[in-house]
């Protein structure tokens, strides 16, 4: 071998993703079968593209991995197109709602109110009452205030409301990082004030607890730190059954199930998770209190980011005092979480290829930009790149989440991207 | 005197701020003569307030300092509505535009599309084609790509096209700090390329090179740095004319006047620029290549973020492990770049302020949050706050630049906060 012999190299993210999920016919990327040059030329871009089959996949695979323990509610934050969260309600998913526009699209995806659960630190009185009206399945109480204006509106309606408890778990359950508990927060109540809790829900006549819903961390990737937190979320469970003084119907444990964004990141190991529900199951069944409870988690980010490709069609190729510029028609307005401003301490680059040059030798690195008169709306920064010119496409992969529904798609009087739902080989805008 | 004595303190920001543009009635805080309650009985919450006078005594001081060397063109990404807009308008102001979007907008405003300019590092060809089929006043070039889009369009429309070289300008030619010039970036034309750039635009008979266009800073408090800016963008342009071998019509020195958002920031000293410009005025006098041309600055947040209030209501006060919560209707959906993720590196508070409370002692620090259900939508961080509870108003301050168009306005599928102008101590939603 001469000493031009390639060096082996790990895969980068990108290549693992598009093996795992996607395809490449010849330079160009495949999503759910369709070429994305086929895709920008019958949608124009920019443009959020959604596999269905992934959706799917990403769906059952879980419930695979949870084998009967616990339902799934897709978080519809994640991404909030009813023909997304329809993909899921077809699978037999619930939903969980956190304004009463969700609950519009929820009820667009086809799910029913009863099988919907509302959370948030700070629901408006007309969102209960709405809901509620409509035979909400469960609201997730979070303070003393809404504990009186969920019962005002029980008297009000002349109905029973079924509620859990949102809790706040003590900092000793917890293991791992990127935890939300533990700590003070809006969210919830503190474990440590369950008994009042418990205490002033059950003054209430018109209120039923059913179920705890516990405060879980987001976007993790240790499958051990997410059975950590369900063990001692049934332990909770337990608890507030027998403060209630009977045995629960609901408890949520959350979603928080994360997904790999950044080169280093690893995978959710569902198979972990698999072989750690069997204990669960176990401790769920020595305990009356919970022992008839369906469980639930609710998944958001996990069920939809990896499904999600963003496509741009580059404008401007351009070089500013030796650095190199690749400048695209969508950017930040579309993907603010890709531009590195939806709460990143540090900016990291998401998965971005070249889309229709994925064989191409990198020409070194280059800045990512879009079209908004600003420094902020970068996505790449040193991202590898072949060499590029105006035309060419661009993808961000991992955008199927917490993509244009929190992004700030007015931002310079941009248009809006359009998406688009692939589905077994059809494809139409959603 | 007693121990009690009160001990003298600086004016917080928000005191400042009021004294300055609002008022108090008892303890309301007062925008254009309205008191916040009314506002907010009159229109529900979470809400913008924008006082016109505000906006008209702040484009008048400019106008004052800038005493005849500029003409004034208002940014209208910093307040894209068009009701905003037009009050610069209807004081003689021209508006700068990134978008088709924005062109529609200001053409909404009652501005006359020669009186616009279209800046933007990656400009659609669509919308090159709109604005410049509408007699739009100026292109300002970023990219060789855009010379050659221009040109092909004024053979297609059959007309010439007066254009602007968007110029990065060299790094010894700044001062003062949040600088964007003098690096590479994705604006522009390096200013050490401008020869090859100016002939490659004499090139084409359909393009008319008119003028320069300076890549500014942004969020400049310091009027040196403005004003050093300004001496090396006339210089720039002097150099333009002479590689185009005619005069120029136009110099946009760009943006960048700042405002104080946070405790220590000062207030651009617009008597300093006052005093400046009469050195600017003989620089340009002196110089036949620019002697007769108009001579722009395009401010937009300076011109409007002060005129803005982001009026939210209480929801909820809650306390979580000995920290304090008021969690209220709105939030980082509505005012992105208060909850610290529209670019700042590190989070502080805008201005913000218990409305209906003005003159109620602190309690202590609380964090002020929004009803969305993710720890980011958080635009308070151990801020001083009196005792609340829910119906409280809260305000945030300095909301009129970069407030509702910048933010991810579908995020949890919340209601878009309404708008109003106030004028003249009337009020009505835009």
């Amino acid at each position: 071998m001469s000493s031009d012999a390639i060096t082996p190299r790990t895969a980068t993210l990108a290549e693992r993703l598009i093996a795992q999920y996607f395809a490449a016919n010849k330079d160009q990327l495949v999503v759910g079968g369709i070429r994305v040059d086929e895709l920008a030329k019958a949608y124009g871009t920019p443009l959020f593209a959604y596999d269905a089959g992934i959706l799917r996949a990403t769906y059952q695979a879980l419930a695979h991995a949870l084998d009967g323990f616990a339902e799934i509610y897709f978080s519809i934050k994640a991404n909030p197109n009813p023909n997304v969260a329809q993909v899921f309600v077809d699978q037999g998913a619930g939903i969980e709602i956190a304004s009463i526009g969700e609950f519009e699209k929820a009820k667009r995806a086809g799910c029913k109110p009863s099988h919907m659960l509302f959370a948030g630190p700070a629901k408006g009185e007309h969102e209960l009452r709405q809901t509620l009206s409509e035979d909400l399945g469960e609201v997730h109480l979070e303070s003393f205030e809404e504990i009186e204006h969920v019962a005002g509106l029980a008297r009000e309606l002349k109905r029973t409301c079924p509620v859990a408890v949102r809790v706040n778990p003590m900092a000793a359950a917890q293991g791992g990082a990127m935890r939300m508990g533990g700590k003070a927060a809006a969210f919830g109540f503190d474990e440590e004030i369950l008994p009042e809790v418990v205490a002033e829900i059950k003054r209430h006549n018109g209120l039923k607890l059913s179920g705890v819903h516990m405060f879980a961390g987001t976007q993790i990737l240790d499958a051990d730190v997410l059975l950590t937190q369900w063990v001692h979320g049934l332990k909770i469970a337990s608890a507030v059954a027998e403060m209630a003084g009977h045995a629960l119907e609901t408890i949520d444990l959350g979603g928080g199930l994360g997904v790999p964004y950044f080169e280093g990141d690893r995978t959710l190991n569902l198979a972990s998770i698999r072989i750690g529900v069997d204990a669960l199951k176990a401790q769920k069944e020595a305990d009356a209190g919970i022992r008839g409870a369906h469980v639930i988690v609710e998944p958001g980010r996990f069920l939809t980011a990896s499904s999600g490709v963003y496509l741009m069609q580059v404008r401007v190729a351009k070089s500013s005092r030796e650095e190199r510029f690749v400048i695209c028609d969508g950017g930040m307005h579309h993907h603010l979480a890709a531009s590195g401003n939806l709460g990143q301490v540090i900016k990291r680059d998401f998965p971005i290829v070249a889309a229709n040059k994925l064989t191409q030798a990198t020409l070194g690195p280059a800045t990512i930009a879009g079209p908004l008169c600003t420094p902020l709306d970068t996505v790449g920064r040193k991202t590898q790149m072949p060499q590029m010119k105006a035309g060419d496409l661009v993808a961000i992969l991992q955008s199927g989440a917490y993509g244009l529904s929190a992004s700030p798609t007015g931002f310079l009087s941009q248009a809006v991207a359009k998406e688009v739902l692939i589905d077994d080989g059809k494809h139409c805008q959603i």
